[in-house]
């Protein structure tokens, strides 16, 4: 797979896992234009404090990307942000360019300081592979759980030229928002500014990574970035068409970010209507998708649907029981507060296969949201249970 | 065991659960004072519509408390009301005593209509078995998922006289507040009107079985029913010890149910302090305390601080992350937003004990709460992945 015109990237072994790729970079040699959007957690990341202050600094631009898996360099004070400072400037010297035009991101355990060393002696190296093709090894070197590398591209038409977008994340169960740090690069050989693809990244990122995090509660390094080379030399243009691709490469990463939950075997995809307000429908929405009761019996096929009920009656949000209906496919379980006539084995059916589509009208309102959530399974248990050993 | 005295109790089966023991039955043959918490889930189940509007009606009297596991009897809209009345009229007539005197709870699979005739033809038998040692029977019969029942008991001197209260309850997973329906009948002997009791009840509650649902974030059936049946003969008198005596039985229950959570091993004991109000002290530590990443880490015996902090910091609890220190044990991990220099094992010693006390302080204030949580282990996602089935 090549990137978009404009970008080269590598992956190595800096020796922060046990045996595994856990430095990736990526490279503009012409810099690009960025957006960015981060985390809302208070405690930020020493990368995430550094990288959105560079980004401010450099008026949005970025020459290079230097992302680590195994240590998440979060909640490390001082010492912390010494230790990327000096990747940073490291990363800044082999590059050429700019401190500000250096973007970091770390994901891996919490608490640990960035061993820096690691990673500055293996970037010259890291720097030595670049090649255009080089997002594969890139997709692998960020990961930490999850099962596999998650890619995703689409093409548009902007200023009569025909451009590309690739993206590429990690993150193993975005859907519990505080379960796994979720980073994303998405390289463009658009030729747009940085304003203009912050719009555009924000209203991307609200449709998809925001749809499985649920209200910004997310993690301590969460970072979705992108980047513009300019290589397409597209004049100016409605920009539709560059929206619904990136929109496209967000959501289809957002999917595989949660198809890859920790332990997941199985996602429902929620609909909330029928809201007073768009916070009813996300307090309802994100009370189902997060109940464990809920998630549990996603992961045992078992169409419970008192316990999704359960949960949007705990959750704050406004309605009249006597309005609520449920579906889950196209079997009706509960029609206005009341029990639906049902088949069991129709409801069974639904819950058995790997996408559960449901829907739940609260009938007060035309507020509405939309949420995909994995199933919790023994898998999920396993892997944090013994997550540092 | 001997309930205190005005009391009888029996535990039979009706045929709701599969071989096992699913109706419970208490009675203040002279009738009891009584006053009762329940769940604030917008769906409340039948039982506690109709308790509610009973105790409410009968000025606090209750002569009759009618249980049964296997089927919560909530979400299930008219049918489900009726089927409830059904079983009130019964244990009226049986019991000669006004509809209003009845108190019926209900716990199980949400969704499904109470199957009252089960009931209704067992009463008798439930009844001719009514006995002053009849709890244990009780204890047995209300029980679902709960590894074994829960009894506590305790003494008090009130108005020139020692008297007794004694609790039973069921729950198994309370820590997280959405996973189970709580129920428990404390009793006592004391003399004491319904209003002082509902004042007394509602501390203890704050105390003991809040600190474990947090924020009454609670299931559609959860229910606290305090009875005082006044044989105990007392003068009026100084409420303290009462008071204690109340708090030390809740207390003991709610550790109980949270030490019995579905699959547990092990419990945190949160302290959170030094928070600018007890709002933020409260979602600091219901983040903590339903936090999977922190349960499962907690499963594993796993000193990983890094995910309390990621937790605390997605709250929405204000605070400094400059001033925020952690403790667990006599083990300093966090000061002051730094890292602490500690032994590993120290910290994994603390982690693998029945107890995990952690203290949180934020730094900013005086505000506090307390909050008890259990693991999150296979055994829970096998429990609740087929508990249908």
């Amino acid at each position: 797979m090549k990137l978009p015109k404009g970008f080269l990237a590598s992956g190595v072994r800096a020796g922060i896992r046990k045996k595994r790729p856990d430095l990736g970079v990526i490279v503009a040699p012409d810099g690009a234009n960025a957006a960015a959007v981060f985390t809302k957690n208070r405690f930020q990341a020493a990368p995430v404090v550094l990288s959105r202050a560079a980004l401010k600094a450099s008026g949005g631009r970025v020459t290079g990307v230097v992302v680590n898996a195994g240590c998440a360099n979060a909640v490390t004070g001082r010492e912390g942000l010494e230790a990327a400072k000096r990747v940073r400037t490291k990363a800044a010297q082999l590059l050429a360019c700019s401190e500000n035009e250096i973007f970091l991101a770390s994901t891996g355990v919490i608490g640990v300081v960035l061993p820096d060393r690691k990673v500055t002696v293996t970037l010259p190296d890291a720097i030595t592979r670049l090649s255009s093709g080089g997002i594969d090894a890139l997709s692998h070197a960020i990961l930490t759980t999850d099962v596999g590398p998650k890619i995703a591209q689409a093409s548009f038409a902007l200023g009569g030229k025909r451009g590309r977008i690739l993206g590429v994340a990690k993150g193993a169960g975005m859907i519990h928002p505080n379960m796994a740090t979720m980073l994303s690069f998405v390289m463009t050989d658009a030729a747009l500014d940085a304003a203009t693809l912050q719009r555009c990244l924000k209203l991307a990122v609200d449709r998809s990574f925001n749809a499985i995090s649920v209200d910004g509660d997310t993690s301590t390094n969460d970072t979705v970035l992108l980047l513009a080379s300019g290589k397409l030399g597209n004049a100016r243009g409605d920009l539709a068409d560059f929206q619904r691709a990136l929109d496209t490469v967000c959501r289809d990463l957002a999917w595989l970010i949660v198809r890859d939950g920790e332990g997941a075997t199985r996602v429902m995809e929620l609909e909330v209507s029928g809201a007073r307000s768009e916070r009813d429908a996300k307090l309802a929405a994100h009370a189902v998708a997060t109940s464990p009761l809920v998630k549990t019996a996603l992961h045992g096929g078992d169409p419970n649907w008192g316990r999704i009920l359960a949960a949007v009656g705990r959750s704050g949000a406004r309605f009249s029981i006597k309005r609520v209906s449920l579906t889950a496919g196209n079997v009706h379980l509960v029609i206005n507060g009341e029990p639906a006539p049902y088949r069991e084995k129709d409801a069974a059916k639904v819950f058995a296969k790997e996408r559960v589509p449901i829907k739940l009208d609260l009938g007060g309102g035309s507020a509405s949201a939309v949420v995909l959530s994995s199933d919790l399974g023994h898998d999920y248990v396993s892997l944090n249970a013994d997550y540092r050993s």
